[in-house]
């Protein structure tokens, strides 16, 4: 344990995590297309002192089979970055972290979309940085099939090291506008980047200035080893999946440990797992939650979310209840590639079975029960040391959100594992990190010397 | 004259379209890193009954001469497509134009961001379509110089196709959000695009569902040949620059010719010339507060700015009060050029008197004088068929919105030429104008027979 409370986030993702969560009656499941929805659950995590909202992202559907995005509520949704710019200007303490992928943009672009997001909140903005991994994103940008695992860790590690090389062209202090004499900025007080490398070349300056965080927070997903280094390097905050207790303190040492190669203290990265949580007032009123969703599954639905989580192999001609196939790994996401079949294989589960398990956490931790049941899971892991707080995934939106609000924050609260009022301003604030040496705030000024 | 009112736009440029305007005393110079200011002034905007608000927008600082922006508020300041998301959340009329080139961008992310934006705001959105024209922005990403002008509208042009291709993957009334029967979206209710060109091969469909307005509204400000077929074929405003009364008439009846040729009909594009006033309630005051601008502007800014509008060749060397010098076309923006140096020769200018002659308005009409004055000219370019509308520059933000606000729509309005209250609540709504034909709300599924 390396800080006395938690941090939360809270990740919405379409109308509720479960695949079929949009179909319970209380779902507002068009929440995707409709702003006051995610006005709504954003002022309900901001007034419940959570520390971000997280957003995940995809450069397109990615259902080989169209029908099945026909049964998600996942297949239209806002992009996340014009989201989260609308919800800066009705919040003022939530953190707002968004994923963009390093496959199919520039860094030019994407350091000037975030930097301007973290001046339009006023210090709250993170990016969430991924690879894209599925083929049918790739097809949306001229190729047929998605880079090699290892090529677009090396590309994204470039990506990273421009972006914060741009918002590193402008000093903190540069801005001075001095109408008497004229001067804008201060003199040198931006310059240009001259990056060239392997895979970009990159002039700068940024055509914004430094931001109110100096720069926006750096998060991470990422579990493979290339992935593990890279949010050592750079992250303030790590977003990862874990089953078993001795997995997440395996990992999230790992993880620190690294750090310490990049000059890092543990503290300045915040382990953060995802949690799904159904909360009933007893036992048997939680489960009994679940099991209304499990019920709404849709079977082709249930197929094609097995069929992304294991690599992009197509599983709708396989029997569900037959075993799970071996398959060759694939160049998609490969540390969800692994927890699938690890998972099948550790408990001998059929297809059905499987796609049952992870229809609503995806490989994240799930927790059925009742408020004591689910904080003392999230008090144990906190404590052995296998996170720093949670990334709180709701079932069902709004529902599943006021359950863990209205159930869960007042048992946490009473332990004292979270906050009950923002102590600071900006998300970093909120996180209590540092970002990377060289990048940090004043880092600009001091090494021109 | 094609319809009964005029439309409105507020082109808000850095804290006003002067060169020097940030440095006056009524100026929120801070505008362009300030959320706050850009509510006040769209708010102001909106209250006004205006049609749009307008921003340009560039892929890096412009000026070859770093020493020149540290002089001028516009090298910081947010990017336009996160800006107009924030402002989508707190605004309900308005529509909300935000420039994006071509040249350096993926068609797939742009039609989801404006689509987003699209939906964000009720359907508010426009993407004004440039291509970028400096050889400092392309070194922001991987190239030395900029492409030549034919190559830059051809990517454009098949960009532009692919955008509104993939609007038009989803039909209209595709999302259903049937919780009972598990159908998010109908039946086949979107597709594929499998686009295949020269520039780009984009698979589709768009992971956004098809947007209030059915596409956002486009918008484009090229006046050469290519620009204007282009537009002529997908746009539905045309922002232009025009200096005489004879030259505005000429350019708007080429345009709608244009448009007959692909099948459109003249009201479905609104073309509005920029105009930069300074009002004052005498000729004097008018003229009283021009100078007091031009007082202002720094000659490093002054040459700085004309080195830009001529295509990028640098005039730091030059005598300021030297005639303006024979100089070759460059690739970027060719009509500007070609104004400017139309300009010089015409009335025999110096560098110091060009660069003061463009300072407020860069190249766009501009009329310093009463609100009577004003709206004479104004209603005599709408009537001579030379405008549908106009983009409105004030010199400064907010005092010279206040004013034409407070004075020049009065007198519009007690004219009859402009509306006094939305009659819509989309963009193409306050137009009047309609989509391209193949493309437009419904075509989707009509095409499909």
């Amino acid at each position: 344990m390396t800080q006395d409370t938690m941090r939360l986030g809270a990740f919405f993702y379409a109308t509720g995590h479960h695949v079929a969560g949009w179909r319970h009656p209380s779902s507002e499941a068009d929440g995707g297309l409709v702003l006051e929805r995610y006005v709504g659950w954003a002022r309900r995590v901001e007034a419940a002192k959570f520390d971000l909202i997280f957003l995940e992202d995809g450069t397109g559907i990615r259902d080989a089979d169209l029908r099945s995005s026909e049964r998600t509520a996942r297949s239209a949704h806002f992009e996340p970055v014009t989201l989260l710019s609308a919800l800066a200007a009705v919040t003022s303490r939530i953190g707002l972290v968004a994923t963009t992928s390093t496959s199919f943009n520039e860094p030019y672009n994407v350091a000037r979309r975030f930097a301007s997001l973290d001046h339009l909140s006023g210090g709250r903005a993170g990016w969430n940085l991924v690879t894209s991994a599925t083929d049918l994103e790739a097809a949306n940008f001229g190729n047929d099939r998605i880079a090699r695992h290892a090529d677009r860790y090396e590309r994204a590690e470039e990506f990273v090291d421009v972006v914060l090389g741009l918002w590193n062209t402008w000093d903190d202090d540069a801005v001075v506008i001095d109408k008497a004499s004229g001067q804008f900025s201060k003199p040198d007080g931006f310059r240009t980047l001259d990056h060239r490398g392997k895979h970009f070349e990159v002039r700068g300056p940024l055509n914004i200035s430094r931001t109110p965080q100096g720069q926006p927070v750096l998060v991470q997903a990422g579990s493979s080893g290339p992935g593990k280094d890279l949010a050592a390097r750079t992250a303030e905050i790590v977003f990862t999946a874990n089953q078993t207790l001795d997995e997440a303190v395996a990992f999230y040492r790992d993880l620190k440990e690294r750090m310490g190669r990049f000059g890092r203290a543990p503290d300045d990265l915040k382990i953060m797992p995802g949690l799904f949580p159904v909360v009933g007032r007893t036992e048997a009123e939680a489960r009994a939650k679940f099991e209304e969703l499990q019920a709404l599954i849709d079977p082709v639905v249930g197929l094609a979310l097995l069929s992304r989580m294991i690599g992009g192999h197509d599983l709708s001609g396989y029997d569900p209840d037959g075993p799970v196939p071996e398959l060759p790994e694939t160049e998609g996401g490969k540390s969800r590639q692994q927890l699938m079949f690890d998972l099948a294989r550790r408990e001998g589960l059929t297809l059905r079975q499987l796609y049952l398990r992870i229809a609503g956490a995806r490989g994240h931790s799930q927790i059925v029960g009742t408020p004591a049941q689910i904080v003392d899971e999230m008090e144990a892991r906190f404590r052995a040391g296998g996170a720093d707080g949670f990334n709180i995934m709701p079932p069902t939106l709004p529902g599943g959100l006021d359950d863990f609000i209205a159930l869960v924050l007042p048992e946490l609260r009473r332990r004292g594992l979270v906050r009950t009022e923002y102590e600071g301003r900006t998300l970093r604030e909120h996180l209590g990190s540092r970002p990377p040496a060289g990048y940090g705030p004043g880092k600009a000024s001091a090494s021109r010397g």
